[in-house]
């Protein structure tokens, strides 16, 4: 999976050498001294990374499920102030502990996906207090199970209905009051917002970049998912890490995406739970190479599938990706979407010592069979964790 | 789940006397002897039926899904002699032990999502020995794990190579041959046939259909799949079981169905995987009553997916079913279309005593989220399966 090449790139029977987990070398011949474990034949994988989830939340909405299963769209459910505000209002009312109990069976069906990287996101609390609760929450996932956990401040996910009619408000109390408190206690390493119709329009979603960018924090989107504002070109010359969903882009876009090296963070598992029909530009991803990566987008409203490798096969099915694609959008590209390029994603001398160990045959049947459990164990920063 | 009734009939606390496998009383008042079990509050369900499987085969066309992607369509796959012949080929080398060995990661996928029942296919030996080999096979799964299997006789899955060009000798042999000797050795309760353009015509469909009466085994159809030949229509006439995937279903062929007590079979995973846009017709089942299931097809070739709860959703997203349709799919209606609707898939004095413990909190969850592990525990035959 080096970023870039072609092929699955499946070695022989090789050795990776481990030094206070980092890779210090990839080579045929066994280390002279230390500890040996044996792969057994297995496919090693570098740990696959789940860049975008918004796996902490509190609330139920199966009710919700079965309404949107008698007729009612998303959009309108949205307007109502049912949908993601019934997440916030559960959310608000549970504790840092409530959120982290609540996540982590959700974090297991990752885990048993391979995961070893995970990107939480908050944009269920929409106060201060509320928002910094839920990424504490995520970081303290990493307590109860072995896993790295990258967190996201999305307070700009939805306006909270004490805001109602006063979005630019709501914006300015995220620049001034909830980016600097989140950057200086270092509670996230990127700043993301949801730029469309239903979520914040493109002049609110520069404000909050130039915010963001102001306290050094990264940017990312959720763009072009419903319609074409420009978020993602937006992003792009903010130098986002990724723009995420991107049903609507246009060849403009994908450009200004090559040009800034900005992830294309596909998320099919919206696509198909939504019924969408407008796929998105793979072929131009394809034409300007711009790195495609998979994820879960792992929420109650949209996307409730707590289970990558069902997700890279949905990138197949439904977006006709290839499994080698999808594989390197669960590995090298999603470890670029995170900012990791250098540093996860890739079995290479100098990475973190991440990686999956597999019962399967072939490295396109991760995109094939799903429901079988294939994973035998994981290895993060370069300790071994049975499944 | 009481079939006909509505609702989903969630009962408060109550107790489920069970006497050797069967349930003897459900009522308010502990039995008087005897042990208890104490589901601490837990959703306990009718345990899940899985009523048209695959489940037997050797081989990996992970392969063939790659081809796919690049743009060779099933069909075309099908008449190269690859696909389901791939299958055929790697079924036939295969041992009865090394198909047992090769089922029973995919029969662990459907225990995890709550199975109980399950029911096999023949049809990738279509010859007398290895058709015999794959439904031994089969029932052997009993001996490994806590699962009830029935098998079905599906000789008229397709054309063997050596009988290419010469279909009507082939179903001469399935009639003569084959059935003869499943049902003396009481091998399948059930015979099925693939009716479809690239399967076998209505008039072989129906020389397989009397030859299974005559020896005592009830019929069941693969039919109006990829096109509407009649299939379901004639399956009706023989007091079918089931008929299956009947995406080009038309009214006339409902009414059939309705009026023979057949069982709609819906199986979204192949829908999905196929890419299939003609939808089941929904609306026309639901308004001549007739009893939808849902299953999973586990298959190599179009459905491989070996995840229960996965279709119940797919069967809401993709085919507009409510989530209260989709349990009875695979309990009440899933035990009728396997000639059990007396005696499973209910929680009913007389009934076999199989359940399935749930840490669930609305029973709409099961076809909304997933990945998540929720099964506590299974009981088959009043016995108690820890998960
Ligand atoms: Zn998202
Ligand atoms: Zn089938």
């Amino acid at each position: 999976m080096t970023s870039g090449a072609a092929g699955y790139q499946v070695s022989e029977p090789t050795h990776i050498h481990i030094r206070a987990g980092k890779i210090v070398a990839v080579s045929s011949d066994l280390p002279a001294i230390g500890h040996v474990y044996d792969c057994q034949n297995k496919l090693v994988t570098p740990g696959f990374i789940d860049c975008h989830t918004h796996l902490v939340y509190a609330g139920n909405r199966a009710n919700e499920f079965e309404m949107r299963l008698n007729g009612v769209p998303y959009q309108e459910i949205a307007k109502q102030g049912g949908g993601i505000l019934s997440t916030v209002k559960a959310t608000r009312a549970a504790s840092e502990e409530q959120l982290v109990e609540l996540a982590l069976p959700r974090l297991d069906g990752l885990i048993r996906t391979g995961v070893t990287s995970v990107e939480v996101k908050s944009g269920y609390g929409l106060t201060l207090n509320d928002e910094i609760k839920m990424l504490r929450a995520a970081k303290a996932l990493e307590d109860h199970r072995q896993i790295r956990v990258e967190t996201t401040l999305l307070a700009a996910h939805a306006l909270p209905p004490e805001y109602a009619g006063k979005a630019d408000d709501y914006i300015d109390m995220v620049c001034q009051e909830i980016i600097p408190l989140v950057a200086e206690e270092k509670l996230a390493s990127s700043v993301d917002v949801f730029c469309e119709s239903i979520g914040f329009d493109l002049a609110q979603t520069e404000r909050v970049f130039i915010a963001a960018q102001q306290y050094g924090l990264k940017v990312k989107g959720h763009t072009e998912q419903l319609s074409n504002l420009g978020g993602t070109a937006l992003t792009a010359q903010y130098s986002g890490l990724s723009a995420d969903h991107i049903e609507y882009l246009d060849e403009q876009g994908v450009v200004a995406m090559r040009d800034s090296g900005t992830v294309a963070t596909l998320l099919p598992g919206a696509f198909y739970f939504l019924k969408e029909t407008q796929l998105p530009p793979i072929e131009l991803l394809r034409k300007h190479q711009v790195p495609m990566a998979i994820a879960t987008d792992l929420n109650p409203g949209t996307s409730p599938f707590a289970d990558l490798t069902m997700m890279m096969n949905m990138g197949c099915t439904l977006f006709g990706l290839t499994p080698e694609e999808t594989l390197r959008g669960v590995t090298c590209n999603a470890a670029q979407a995170l900012g990791f390029a250098e540093s996860r994603g890739q079995i290479q001398t100098g990475f973190d010592a991440d990686f999956a160990i597999w019962d399967i045959e072939h490295p396109a049947d991760f995109s094939y069979q799903q429901g079988v459990s294939r994973l035998s164990a994981r290895i993060i920063n370069g300790e071994l964790n049975h499944v």
